[in-house]
């Protein structure tokens, strides 16, 4: 069976960036089978990349290569490293991107990619390790390379700063990570803190141009054109409207706060 | 040969939704090729997914797989089926999806998606079927499984309302269903029915600002920038411009009405 | 090993249109395995195929064959072609997509596509020639055909009036041909030509409405939002914002003119 290498850009489907990875990895080692993730992440974004990364790997079989490649820093002093957890193997440069997945544990093995005999070639671009150091490492790591042939072994990451949500018995706040393609609005609270919280209350939540009650269990609970709130797939809480776009009825984008009051307290002003 | 599967959803490609049902398949059955069909399907335009797919599948071998999720409905009562036609197995919601593929006829055969065995969970998300449900199904068939094994029987489909064209000697009403990406209008209106009521004669038609005459094969039959109607590609009437964009230029958007004359009759009021 | 087809057209990924074309290769030679460079190509703009096409074949291993499909004159007089170069196979219509690639030398092979018994039908679309002949034409050369079997051999293909840049010892004048997701704006102008022009002296470079000076290696050379010049990943002279948009920030367009001085010339008038 072929390995699996799934791709995670910022960019884009329309440039020949995608295609130039693609290839490199095919001239190194063609048994490879390519599952795109995205590369529709907002340019530069790796909170964004951190995120999107965290929803798609969990399904993957083990033994499947992800390579990752949203990378401001480029050509810069960020290190490239490829690293293992959880029986998958990562590439892509240390800047957070992996901060989510590993959940504040250290990875089972981490090494910087400083062997230029796994790159495309010595005289790399400045511009595009995409292509140049991360693809071709990816391959080499798909013919069957050890960890240790195409990396030196180093201590730890560099953090991402996720925020966090900020919790007691009186409510929840926190903030809109994400807003998905039907302008679903996810945010960084999780489903069992905010039960513990909860215990059983009746609440209120405050976000964008809007006063939500209660919790629902899927879309189709309320009315079309409705808005409500629910735990979706990612069982982080989320704001929807039924059959709508919650951001734009709601104006609600990334970065909005989302405050969750519990029993009948008052709003904390934001 | 890796069996083939396409997907059509309205998931777009920026999230990890496609990317997290094609972990989770390839987490069942890793011997899976899949094809693309799209994932820009407008969100939760059921009719839209119907005409897709209507215009892509009958160009894949005998024995394709189509996993299909356009769900407005997922999480209520709407079914879960999977069901063969033409040589063809589809997975999906039962909303209408399959109507313009059937055509009228019943499936080969069709069977509701009750058993939990085949689900990816049985503590399934309310709102992510194509990952829990569709999905981990469509792997089960692709490793070999029958319908009636992952499904029980059941007699039909809902039906989609699709809108006929209304026809008489004088002339044919349809509508444009479909803006393509170069902003052809695509309509209702299928061309041995066209080409029986129109019987030789002379003709106009009567679309957003533009009033065109005569039918021409390609769209180099006209200058650059002049609009044209022609039979596309799907052998349904188009609205074009050479080297233009149609919908653009003579305002036509999906659901616009198109009205074609024959002989010298004056429009009927729209 | 499976045939390996790439495929660049401008049909965009939310019609039928691609998957048409894949399901029709899949019904001719199963063994096929497609890598998309992209759909996203702008309608009907040969020069930015030609582009994108010339930055992503040359990573691509030998025997790769090539589907082109960026065609404004379907159905009119230009030639379908298949051709040999640099040991890649081409398919796609004779309108100057692969006159980059080619660099002014002539095709190791060229052939007219001239027999229906390679086309899906003899009764092709006069719209859809991706589907109807290309296609199929493609499936037939990854199954093994020669070019002599599925056409005849023909002398030269339609050149690309591609901009060449205008140079001397004071300066340089060339053009913005690519704008790429990110706003960088990617120029015709090479930089062995530049640099021997050059010759190590300072420079002035007008562009939008922005005068730079200096030449930067990576985008964090600069300050976060700094414009800067640099030779990106395709070794044209490029502009750029250190994590920002140039096109945006510096009203940058395709097609927009760069003039360079060198020394402390004042600059032409454009």
């Amino acid at each position: 069976m072929s390995s699996l290498l799934t791709l995670t850009t910022d960019f884009g489907t329309r440039d020949a960036y995608v295609a130039a990875m693609k290839g490199t990895i095919l001239s190194i080692h063609p048994d490879v089978r390519f599952i795109d993730i995205s590369h529709e992440i907002t340019p530069q974004d790796v909170m964004e990349a951190a995120f999107v990364l965290s929803e798609a790997v969990p399904y993957f079989p083990e033994e499947t290569l992800h390579l990752v490649v949203v990378d401001p820093g480029v050509g810069t002093t960020r290190r490239p490293v490829a690293l293992r957890h959880g029986g998958h193997t990562f590439v892509g440069p240390d800047n957070g991107l992996f901060a989510l997945l590993l959940d504040g544990e250290p990875p089972d093995e981490l090494v910087v990619l400083d062997r230029s005999a796994f790159w495309r070639t010595s005289d790399i671009s400045d511009t595009f390790h995409g292509r140049d150091v991360f693809a071709p490492v990816a391959a080499h790591l798909a013919a069957g390379r050890a960890l240790n042939d195409i990396g030196t072994p180093i201590e730890s990451l560099k953090p991402l700063h996720w925020a966090l949500p900020i919790d007691d018995d009186q409510g929840v706040q926190g903030w809109v990570v994400h807003v998905d393609r039907f302008g679903n609005c996810i945010t960084n609270i999780p489903r069992p803190l905010f039960e513990r919280q909860r215990d059983g209350r009746p609440l209120k939540c405050f976000v964008g141009n809007a006063i939500l009650e209660g919790v629902h269990t899927t879309y189709g609970d309320t009315e079309a054109g409705e808005p409500l709130l629910l735990f979706g797939s990612s069982n982080f809480l989320e704001i929807a409207v039924n059959t709508g776009n919650a951001s734009n009825l709601l104006d609600i984008r990334k970065g909005t706060p989302v405050n969750v009051l519990f029993k009948d307290v008052e709003p904390k002003s934001l």
